[in-house]
């Protein structure tokens, strides 16, 4: 049994991680800390975990992990920066499933995160976790940096085309659609039940911090890439949904055949068939991205779609499977749910 | 591994029948039928079941289910009687999902579901499949009737006072909450979403069909047992809460106690501690009838909150854990998952 | 025209009172104060009034008033009876949205507010502001108490039955459904979108603040009333569904007319047909309390389905009727608005 | 009084013509016609327009609008075109609310909605009834054909970039979001609640029949105009959000003064401050298209956000409008209700 402990479990990437745990055969949860709630039952916070998860949250201190083979940080941006490298020391493996070690470009992460980094070497070394991209590494490293909810859903999308020369790189718009729960777990009016049911806006139009993210790695696949990324907030819990747009080149006769090529053996990205609509609600709960790619001949242009569950393969989901990986499990162990429709 | 089948799969008990054996380690889903999707691939239908489930949809007829132990009919009402004594006599057992087996008294049931019945002897046979009430019968069935969604909830909520002698069995008002779900998956304009969202209301006042198969449960209890029900339609997909009233007889001091009692040792019904409020989110998706009772000490009244996910303890988890009794596998196989919150 | 203020113009019931007085043709909204927006634009903080509302908010102070001849309190509890009487004493009336003046016992009210009453003789002087109950009285007023959301509904829904001495009053059981607006506009986990949508709960089992207000009016109209109120919060923004049971006394044969001809003069009182359920959406938006009443002949109840928007016949539409009322204008000036479906 | 009558009222405009009108001071609804609910009362299927609304549906037929100044068809598509030529002999003027007359160009017509159409003459003399391209044509006109709901929002959106020469007209993007009342009033499962709430998708990728509509229009402001145009649909009941993408030409500087004096004396285009993201719920209800301009220097790209309530400003607020022109009246009567927040 892998023994893992959670840093920060009172959001929901904390809460969605002891939930797929919880099925995991090969995983025990040992720790979980919380400063706000330190001494109370997890499962009074979560009431959906009563009887499966029957620990406590413990202040966290050096010694909360000391048995933990991996910990998982579920916390804030520039929180597991900071004890990154003592927990490295003693041997434990991290995966941080916020942004301090996703962009490489220090002055990128330093500008857009407003902070100075304090450990640019470990920067260095961390993996950015998404296994269609990265798996070998994932496999050796001691340090993964868990993508974003809006990068997972774009990257996916466009590796096919950027990996088959199939666009102008520097054409890319992603319309982007995500459910409240990529917000977070927190009391403001902006999040508000009344607030955000029964609407739909855009936010963030002016640069949102996905967007150097997706950028970099875009960039790793294509010096050239570049992208208009505009988030938008949906009234609904999970989910995202991401519209990409690209200028075509050349012809588009294999698209189709491609993307199904290029994700045959991957066991998380779905492409369905040709001129489909994938919908967010098909991976809810899922460790899943559905893709369908068009192509409009008049415009000359491709419209991915892409949808997830961003708590899963956008969040913890995404964490998990990095961990099996990282510790020589089967990539799907814990992970093998469908979605829930309805 | 068990070989089933399912009756009628396009409907929410068939697709969530699905969802959950997708991960029932012991049981292999041989066939679905289904007249209006003859020939059409589950997963087309039902796309969170891409990769899960490989199936066909398959005209239904005799030689359909010949290699199936167990068929679960998740069909209309009306349906699983007009074929269940052909397919008890090849040897196969089978579980009801619809009303057909619910009701003993065949008057009532023919009143209210204004029918003839034709196979009283196998309501007479027929065990109702509420394991909390039924378990021995359950696992000698050739045939189960599994439960309405209100039933569910308004039983397990009445049970330790019933048995405990607490109330005036004569004072029931069980106010029910539901998700649309529970309406089926149909077109009609009343389940459209523009007419449902944002809006509440009370339907079936003056009598629904849960109201017999309630009362004549309780009845086996307590022979005085009679209830006042109100049903209502909630801009939710899934989730009952039923608020559940009745007139105290003697001292109230142990209810608390006696709850955590009746319910100690059973896998599926949650008692909460004294004072809680259950939400119907936290059995989303899981097999859970989660209770709390409260004591109003000035009306003398008891007010016992109970949430299920209609769908799973209320339909499809149940009829899978009426299975697991059936075949003498362990009763929680396949039923494991949490809640998922958010 | 009459100059209104509103104090405390950022929640809920503020946005609702400028929304409904932008639309009144005798009114000029003169002044909103509110300490922590003071300075900045309504149509800010409020984009649906860009164009309607030009006014900036500001400062709470002894001057803003002085020029209103009314001024509506959408404060929290607890700050209009701190400022009622200065203003009173300069000639200015006033109706307070929130409970300061709703319950005239004393004692009940410090219970269950948990302060000391700074001016019981206001207390002693205001009117309770349901109009059809005290129309007369409320014509006559310097100081109106709204009703609660709750309460409005809730008596509405008995007030047929106690004036024709239908019911045992002491058997009444109020089981009550709200959207998330009656919890106000605030930061707070607990009405946070993840938090409320997809799920129902009921809260404050053991006692709500409107059930004390409840019961001190019923018990104007019978003495012996007393009642059980359990209040549920709905993943709706706005609406509530009153579910009220009672023991019938005597025949119900009458029951339908008499609620007819109760209300036969009320414009904002709606007695639908016989064996109708009424819906919440039905009212959004506007000032109408929708009323069905069935007879339960089995179990001799009576049961009475009544709903309202709890933004408006629950707070300011029922607070500009009161107004309406207090300066000679026509009762229903600014409120004939239909409700929205959808 | 102008007189009017409404054919095929049973839809979602239907109700909303009503609604409406039902506040306009100068209209008297004479009729309403519905072939599948003659005979009975408007309110009982429309709950929220009882008091209101006392008609019954009327069997349509010649004789039945001979009343009217106006009859607004609210009929689905290839119905106003059958009728129109009676009506507009008898002197009667007509806004038809569906597509008939729409596109100029009847080969594109009549390919996009798989029919001949009737009367191509009708076609050239019915005026495209957006107030802020043709109000003078508008005010002239005996047939008015009412644009599409998603045409609305991007047309306004691109109005004055087109106008001032500020993009490259080619390289339009439209990513839109719709509520699921866009879709009408019918009983289908893909507008079921339960296959609609908690997810979002794109639908029509490879085309959808408002790009012609919308592609004629831009191409009258400029010939070269062309765009993409997604449809996604969003778990709301109202409200289209437009997120419009171009590249920019020239000097962005002066944008935002360009977008605001182009509207300036527009009562129904509200443009926003810089920098801001309008909701659509900011115009729940109203009939108002509010707009915000963010140009993105590195991208060299416009992003204009553009927000509507489908069912008013992009369908019988619009159409309310066009009659207010039609016969010299206030371009706002019957329109001023702000919108619904929250």
């Amino acid at each position: 049994m892998i023994k893992v402990g959670i840093v920060g479990g009172t959001g929901y990437t904390g809460v969605e991680l002891m939930r797929l745990l919880a099925q995991h055969p090969q995983v025990k949860l040992e720790v979980i800390t919380s400063r706000s709630q330190a001494g109370s039952a997890v499962a009074e916070l979560f009431p959906n975990l009563r009887g499966k998860v029957d620990l406590n949250f413990s202040e966290p201190s050096a010694e909360s992990y000391r048995n933990c083979d991996l910990v998982f940080f579920a916390t804030p941006n520039i929180t597991a920066m900071l004890q990154a490298e003592e927990l490295l020391e003693s041997g434990i493996r991290l995966i941080d499933l916020a942004a301090d070690f996703r962009i490489k470009h220090i002055p990128t992460w330093e500008q857009w995160y407003g902070a100075t980094h304090v450990c640019p070497a470990l920067v260095e070394e961390a993996v950015y976790g998404l296994p269609e991209l990265n798996r070998e590494a994932i496999r050796r490293a001691r340090l993964v940096a868990n993508p974003g909810c809006y990068p997972t859903a774009v990257i996916l999308a466009l590796m096919p085309l950027l990996a088959n020369n199939l666009i102008d790189s520097k054409s890319i718009i992603a319309d982007c659609k995500s459910g409240t729960s990529g917000a977070g777990r927190s009391a403001s009016i902006g999040t508000a039940f009344c607030e955000v049911t029964e609407s739909v806006k855009a936010y963030a139009v002016s640069g949102h911090r996905h967007l150097p993210e997706i950028r970099e790695i875009l960039q790793t696949l294509d010096a050239d890439a570049d992208l208009v990324f505009t988030p938008h907030l949906m009234p609904i819990i999970r989910g995202i949904h991401a519209t990409v747009y690209a200028d075509a080149r050349g012809s588009a006769d294999r698209v189709q055949s491609l993307f199904e090529e290029h994700y045959r053996d991957e066991p998380f990205v779905d492409v369905m068939p040709a001129g489909a609509h994938p919908e967010t609600r098909s991976v809810r709960g899922a460790n899943t991205c559905r893709i369908a790619v068009h192509f409009l001949p008049e415009a000359n242009k491709y419209v991915v779609l892409s949808v997830e569950d961003n708590l899963v393969k956008g969040a913890a989901g995404q964490a998990i499977q990095n961990m099996n990986l990282m510790f020589g499990l089967d990539e799907s162990a814990g992970l093998e749910a469908p979605g829930m429709i309805p």
